[in-house]
């Protein structure tokens, strides 16, 4: 497989819980001898891109911050490129900084240019989904920084971003903007960075739907590994093919 | 217009907020005396049937309470007769009432037989959608109040159970039955009570799609009144129309 470029997955793809995935280190190290360029991206939304590259740092990983695209600093991009400088968050206040440090401003009521929905965990209130609802109903869009459904947590399944915000579209009949995988500006956004077309680029991930799916309807090609979320079950039932289907990240460099 | 028995909406029929409608009381007199029966029908969820009648009684009206047929109510008997006795609610502590004096086994995790959601109001969190979604997922029926968008509270707009059926239902791809109006079920369970038939019976209520389209797909005729939440634009917007508009319910009688 000829390959300029390469997207990865973060949770599920360099770790597990807490356990690093072996030799996938090893792995970025050769793409780095051979001058491939990667890029991290990750729909991961409770976590600002320091609280990411910290717990990556932890697990001994020598990545560069700014090589961690999340779906938080894509989206504080964004609404900053369109002028939309107002925002409400229904976020952590983990992810919150990213917006802080993208120079927005975070209003609490009144008047927003955007409502953004990530997974807010806790911070998911009727008082806060109220105040979400009459911001959209006084004119503000609907941002959402993924539309998953569901994780897996440590103790069993635990709701994403995404039943929130199929929530806030109901009540108001407006359709929200996703900003994170697979939205293709998402994926742009990290090749743009690396100078890369998608025709040349690979996504490798552990989410048939959001890494294989998003990257083929893109132009990319998908690369799954069996770490992480992968269930041979899911893959079949999905409808996606992947391009290529490999134990473990550590294994790409064979590919390539 | 020769109609046998009456079905009535509470909240924008009877009173707005704090205050009486003028005449109301002096029609059901009217009703009494002619021998026309009639019940009440409301989907309000927040409170427990017991609440709505001592409200009624606050403002004046002599309303016996098994006269009135709310959705927990109606939700409670319906999931008894179906033997789903074991219940996870989403409910306000006071709406809660409905289902203990039902007979019903109301948990907290383990397994459920329903997930009954109503306007939970505070209710609604993280931890409590999140548990509501794994027995969800476990096998429980997802059983709405009712799926009403928003209401108009004291300072604004205000969610109702809708957004939050919605987003348990993007959550796990299983859709909500539905048991306050417009659904079917719920104005036959009332006209049940009074011994009529749809053909014979009227609706009257200030919302142009539960309470007049709802009376209307099941046979009934519609009486709006322009009380309540009534709005010229919104019945416009609706594509609905009512067999009847009067100014508020002390004209019932002449058109009877």
């Amino acid at each position: 497989m000829k390959i300029g470029a390469v997207l990865i997955d973060i949770d599920g793809v360099l770790y597990v819980g807490d356990r690093r995935i072996e030799g996938a280190d090893r792995a970025l190290r050769e793409l780095d001898r051979r001058g491939i360029p990667y890029r991290f991206v990750s729909n991961t939304t409770r976590r600002s891109r320091r609280s990411v590259s910290g717990r990556l740092q932890g697990l001994g990983y020598a990545i560069p911050e700014p090589w961690i695209i999340t779906a938080p600093v894509a989206a504080a991009a964004h609404l900053r490129e369109g002028g939309r400088t107002r925002c409400f968050l229904l976020t952590t206040p983990d992810a919150r900084r990213d917006f802080e440090e993208a120079g927005l401003v975070i209003v609490e009521g009144g008047a927003a240019d955007a409502v953004v929905v990530a997974d807010a965990a806790g911070g998911f209130t009727y008082a806060s989904m109220n105040r979400a609802f009459r911001l959209l109903v006084d004119g503000a869009d609907l941002v959402a920084l993924e539309k998953d459904r569901y994780w897996m947590g440590p103790d069993g399944l635990m709701l994403s971003a995404g039943p929130f915000v199929a929530a806030l579209e109901y009540a108001t009949g407006k359709a929200a903007e996703v900003i994170g995988k697979p939205s293709p500006a998402f994926f742009h956004r990290a090749l743009r960075e690396i100078g890369a077309s998608p025709n040349e680029a690979a996504m490798v991930g552990d989410d048939i739907v959001t890494d294989i799916g998003g990257a083929r309807a893109c132009g990319m090609k998908g690369i799954l590994v069996r770490t992480g979320k992968y269930r041979e079950e899911t893959v079949r039932q999905s409808g996606i093919t992947p391009d290529l289907v490999i134990d473990s990240l550590a294994d790409l460099p064979d590919h390539l």
